[in-house]
């Protein structure tokens, strides 16, 4: 894998951008910083999250942490003024794609978005630790360069995250279901919260706190994550709409059972959350494949490998430039490995058993 | 105010009962230990909640923490076979009213329920901290006896909790709206992560984990709880659901205008829960109310104090069973303390001021 030796620039020195620029500046990496506002580049400075970039820096990655309704055009900045591979932290990946793709440098541009946030905002809210453990996707779109893609991986790991590979349509389809609906209905919640009598809200215990507590975020901010991402979240929104018809009509009816069996539903929902870092180790297995060395294939693989609905949890790519064929390994809990080589193999995949 | 002496006898050794059991042998209070599981007495008593009650037992205070569907046999029971003052600590406190009053020791009986709890269940799970700075409703109803009310006052001081004051219908009405409903829309987001891709649920953060939290609760015990509670459930169920199609219809449209005045809703909600205990003290002020001294009265002066939507602190009432006036002391904040004075002058009692 090749070292990521910096320097990192970061465009957007908010919690993210500027938790980042610690975390780098923790491993001994030089970090670049840019701002709109130059009172949050002074703040993330101050912190030790890096110096206000120079005009003549040259950066060897570019992180894009700047809000989502600007992602695609800073990083398209990025990729023109500069020779660094870029990615950004933005929520939704495929908007990003589609406003970049078609550029000659696109084959610079990883996309990324580390699970990790606050309800608070802002460089001071910032921390150096704020990725440890924490999931990181990295979603290759179908140009990305694999150095690229391992430059940004390299990144996530100096992060003290755990990269997640995921396509950017999957991604997207993933957080819908794992962080904008969940937010939604936190808010939701939230709301009746606030048309309720005063001194009904007394009895608040620890349960409404918890499920309420990400509704204290940024409307701003979450109404942008939100309409960026409006297919897969509203596709997930007709569901909950239909569930919540059948509690009405359960709850109606007097029907026990069948409020029991949603309640059940809930039940099964909180045990498939994959256990925190620092969880029982799983034992893992590699599956070697062979991936045609140009553009677009790592991604198919990717994107084949997502269809598999198998969690790939690394991946490391052997390629020799001077072979017209490279060898990817990924890594996959052991129990999924045969599921994989199968799957792989049954769209074409030339697979090492 | 009556000091508990005990015997306390605690009907339902799971994990409410025998935490409340640890509390009471903490402040010395004997304990009596009942349940239909001898396993369960025998691990709560084990866990020095108390002792397995003997026939020829006295209690002063019986607690019923039976299961929701039973509250209502188990505590006429309760006040047929002793003399003591019964309580319970249900979830929901108009169902066991009704199906006890008309009964002429229903005097005796004042319902409660602690804002405690755990995902977890039964004796193992107990303990005499379970309570601590957390609410507690008392919920006289219109026949409870003064002393018994103080008497479970001071059942729930013990344990270590916040007393919150409400008549059984309010008492109702507010924890479907802190409780009840954020529980079913928890379950349904949790059972979205339940039908998702295995591969997806890598990208759960800590937000999902925490809005999910509550859905892990046993499903059988919360069928009853929501199953008690329909209507107001059901009334809360009918907004969410109107605020749902409002989300959908929003981000259909791309209003991002609409869809961020409802995300705001929900911040104002998390900032309307009031501050945790620990939190800043807030000024307060006492309120007295001449009270005539006889049946009903005490829980007429709390219904309209509720019905001002004024948060009651603390009570105490000073009752000399020669006067045919009894002074209740109403203790709110002291920003309330006006609007509470008139709010009950105007309907017709008399104050002190």
């Amino acid at each position: 894998m090749p070292e990521l030796r910096g320097p990192v620039e970061i465009v957007g020195t908010g919690l993210l951008g500027t938790s980042i620029g610690l975390a780098c500046r923790r491993a001994g990496i030089e970090v670049l910083l840019t701002d709109t506002s130059a009172e949050h580049v002074r703040i993330a400075s101050g912190l030790g999250a890096g110096r206000p970039r120079q005009e003549d820096d040259r950066p060897e990655v570019v992180v894009v942490a700047v809000p989502p309704d600007h992602l695609g055009e800073v990083i398209a900045e990025a990729l023109r003024a500069t020779d660094a591979v870029v990615t950004d932290v933005g929520s939704v990946k495929s908007g990003p794609v589609t406003f970049v793709e078609g550029q000659p440098r696109v084959r610079r541009y990883v996309g990324s978005h580390p699970m990790a946030g606050s309800e608070r905002s802002g460089p001071l809210a910032a921390s150096a630790s704020l990725f440890d453990g924490r999931p990181w996707a990295i979603t290759p779109h179908s140009f990305s360069d694999p150095d690229a893609v391992e430059l940004v991986e390299e990144l996530v790991r100096v992060c003290g995250a755990v990269p997640v590979w995921l396509t950017p349509d999957e991604h997207d389809r993933a957080v819908a279901r794992t962080s904008h609906v969940p937010h939604l209905l936190s808010s939701l919640v939230a709301a009746r919260l606030a048309d309720g009598p005063e001194n009904h809200l007394a009895l608040s215990g620890q349960g409404v706190r918890d499920v309420t507590r990400v509704a204290a975020g940024d409307p701003r901010l979450y109404g942008q994550i939100v309409s960026a991402n409006s297919d897969a979240v509203l596709d997930l929104l007709g569901e909950v709409r239909a569930e919540l018809d059948r509690v009405i009509d359960a709850v109606e009816r007097g029907d026990r059972g069948a409020l029991q069996s949603i309640l059940e539903q809930g039940v099964a929902g909180t045990q498939a959350i994959p256990g925190k870092h620092g969880g029982p180790v799983r034992p893992m297995r590699s599956v070697w494949v062979s991936v045609p060395d140009h553009p677009g294939e790592l991604a198919r693989l990717l994107a084949d490998s997502v269809a598999s609905e198998v969690n790939i949890e690394d991946i490391r790519i052997d390629h020799d430039p001077g072979r017209p064929v490279g060898l990817v390994e990924l890594v996959v809990e052991e129990r999924r490995a045969e599921h994989l080589l199968s799957s792989l193999e049954s769209r074409g995949w030339a697979t090492h058993r």
